[in-house]
């Protein structure tokens, strides 16, 4: 089957590994503006934003993957003058903002991650909002309430790497909730425990592969463990592709 | 025989590639400064200086392979302002400036490598220096000719993809010459030419792996093709480490 990773970090990837990702079945991917050292500069993010927008679909593109560039500031790689970077985004062409959100919730954080939503709303444009690992369920908790203060649009952000404990919260809220399959977040298992529980509606799956050591091919092996579990398969779509086409608007 | 590549883009390669370069031997690499896109801003530039000489290295590290951080401005990313690059060059710990040099030697290529080069020779550092696929015998000419011009030490540069026809001429001007494994460029068996014609002295080696589709293991497999030649040993670690580890100063 087909399977859509909507949240990683292509950067880190070589051309090669885009190969296999596209050969065991992934697709398609949502490629993420991250930058791995604090920038000094709000133009060293500008140009990033055009380097996924244009290169790194190319790239893709090349050995046989479509990535969707997602553009915006991380909170652990806010620069000064950040309002710049804000003002980029209406200018870059992307299907989403992301990864925005909260790391450790400080009021810096905070102001970054509205201003990007408020933008978002503006221009109806989906958002990928990071949560972290510490303090998980309050840090999201939180999240969820500035989504609510902005009046953000329920049908355009997904909160991502959401757990057993904070999916409940998120579907409540009316937001997709991202399950990302990956040493340390979760185990294939465990998508299959919360989908179980909570239904194939308003989750997507991804990866997060980056940078770092991980598991490229994780959405492609959870979306086969899915089917051998005897998922149906109409479910099995929702959750590797159809979800993340309605959410992105693709 | 642990191999050093003299030249990579260690940011087009994931961590799992930097890491099987490591196992085939390919223990050290000098990775050198390159933007993709032509970056609309110097700070572009210098914060990926700052992710070279920290971020790169430490992704190296964790799976066996030293690099070495080369930074400065290739000819096909000169920025507006690149006068601001050129002030952070002295600022950012690097073992080399690289790569630099000309792609289609206009005029604002010149002047870039020249300001580079000045600098280069006032702190005594190496210097990584491109030459270009196209018109490539007469674009090394006109680098040779700057080099002299700037007065630029014989033991503290490295003309960049040479081949049968630019190697003699680079030689003679009393610089190293980088023989690049790629398709496209040298095959093992040019290199193995190449340095039997004019021995072990003044190369180095490298395979210029990075955002492309490319053998990262090239430099690896050209010293195992000269071994089954019968080259000497004494001759092959100078090809494969001992130049570089002089003329980085390492």
């Amino acid at each position: 089957m087909e399977v859509f990773d909507t949240h990683i970090h292509s950067e880190g990837k070589s051309v090669e590994d885009l190969e296999r990702m596209a050969e065991e079945g992934i697709k398609r991917a949502v490629t993420c503006a991250f930058y791995p050292i604090e920038p000094k500069f709000p133009e060293t993010l500008i140009d990033l934003f055009r380097k996924l927008a244009t290169f790194e679909i190319e790239r893709g593109k090349s050995v046989g993957m479509e990535l969707y560039p997602a553009i915006g500031i991380h909170p652990r790689c806010i620069p000064p003058k950040y309002e710049r970077v804000v003002e980029s985004l209406e200018e870059i062409e992307c299907v989403a903002f992301g990864e925005i959100g909260l790391e450790t919730a400080s009021d810096l954080e905070i102001e970054v991650l509205k201003e990007q939503l408020k933008l978002a709303k503006r221009l109806d444009k989906p958002c990928i909002i990071h949560t972290p690992r510490r303090n998980k369920v309050e840090v999201t908790e939180k999240t969820l309430r500035i989504l609510q203060e902005v009046g953000f649009p329920e049908s355009l952000a997904v909160v991502d790497h959401a757990t057993k404990d904070t999916a409940k919260m998120i579907l409540n809220a009316g937001y997709y909730a991202g399950l990302t399959v990956q040493v340390g977040k979760l185990s294939a298992k465990e998508v299959y425990e919360i989908v179980s529980e909570f239904g194939f509606e308003r989750f997507v799956l991804n990866s997060d592969t980056g940078f770092d050591k991980a598991d490229m091919f994780a959405t492609a092996k959870t979306v086969r463990f899915l089917e051998e579990k005897g998922i149906d398969k109409s479910d099995v779509e929702r959750l590797a592709v159809k979800n993340a086409l309605r959410l992105f608007k693709l």
